[in-house]
């Protein structure tokens, strides 16, 4: 069966974010260190528009977190924007042309229309939870895997209602001493991980878990 | 010039013990699956007078981290009991033969007079801090490493005075969602890591960090 896919970045204490995120900052401070490893990336590059970057060890692990999906699900901070539609209906913070390349469900609180973009990237917004994006998703995915964006929030209640069958932790060499745990929130989730594959790569260490429960 | 090394089991979510610590579970609930990966190797029984046990990836791991050691720096929770001596002159849970076979350093607020173990194991109690550990166990070591043993409070103080040069984490495949957290009260530390070794084993991965500052 298709499974639900959960990859994010994290520093070694633990923080997908680091403290006091502002407009200028909007991962917190330090927390676009737990990205550098991507960024410099041909494999991360490329499907962003962008030219050049480097082929590492990494590089196959990036790939293949592309690869094989179907759909895409986020939180509204990711999307971007906050407070109702009506207010700032604004589009994002993906562009014209956004790097998914497949239907994208957003959770929010706000009900909203599609957002049909170029290059086969469709926004629909769901206001009815996690198991009613995931329900729109797999149909959506015809069958491929479905991937968890995040942020932490939306990880976390995806991980608590154990829906994640596969997670894959980017963990940078970082301690960012503050700012939004991955790990937060998951009180009765009682999940049961094993260690499936690991990848040394230059400014990050991918561990890769099949999640039980 | 001989390295202060910290070696550590730790949760996936970053606890090195589990909550609501008791007499009956020291380490926490939950907090024993931690060390599982170690407790079943032949390089971590025969150390302690034990037979049997098996022999993997984390093998090797397990014997470099005993190799090269000259002294051994912990806390007074892991030697054992609470309060003055004069109270409870108790002699810790090491046994009448430890298994660490050096001098080894006891930081406590309580002043007490050296003890002499079977099998070269001598627990000397420093009242003045880590500085002053640090400078006597490099004089007992004799130009060999230093391990610091734990617990979290005695390494987090090391961490944050800048002076431990290689930290490794023994990654166990497990959320206690609660208790002691190795990466606490860091505040100022600053510290620069890089990842130097990743070794992925049954039940657990280890991650080996060089520190700078």
């Amino acid at each position: 069966m298709a499974k639900l896919r959960l990859d994010i970045s994290i520093s070694l204490d633990g923080y997908v974010a680091g403290p006091n995120p502002t407009e200028e900052e909007p991962l917190g401070i330090g927390g676009e260190q737990l990205h550098e490893w991507a960024l410099e990336l041909e494999a991360w590059r490329s499907p962003h528009g962008l030219e050049g970057g480097v082929v590492n060890e990494s590089s196959r692990v990036m790939e293949e977190s592309q690869a094989g999906l179907g759909a895409t699900i986020m939180g509204r901070n990711m999307f971007g924007g906050e407070g109702s539609w009506e207010e700032k209906p604004w589009d994002g913070w993906w562009g014209e042309e956004p790097p998914f390349h497949m239907p994208v469900f957003v959770l929010t609180h706000y009900e909203r229309a599609p957002l049909v973009k170029d290059g086969g990237t469709t926004f629909t917004f769901v206001t009815d939870g996690i198991e009613s994006a995931l329900e729109q998703a797999r149909e959506a995915a015809g069958g491929k895997d479905i991937a968890i964006a995040g942020g932490a929030d939306v990880a976390q209640q995806f991980l608590r209602a154990g829906l994640v069958d596969e997670m894959q932790l980017h963990v940078a060499p970082v301690l960012l001493g503050g700012g939004r745990r991955l790990f937060d929130n998951l009180e009765g989730a009682n999940l049961v991980l094993e260690c499936i594959r690991v990848v040394a790569a230059p400014g990050v260490t991918h561990l890769k878990y099949r999640i039980g429960s």
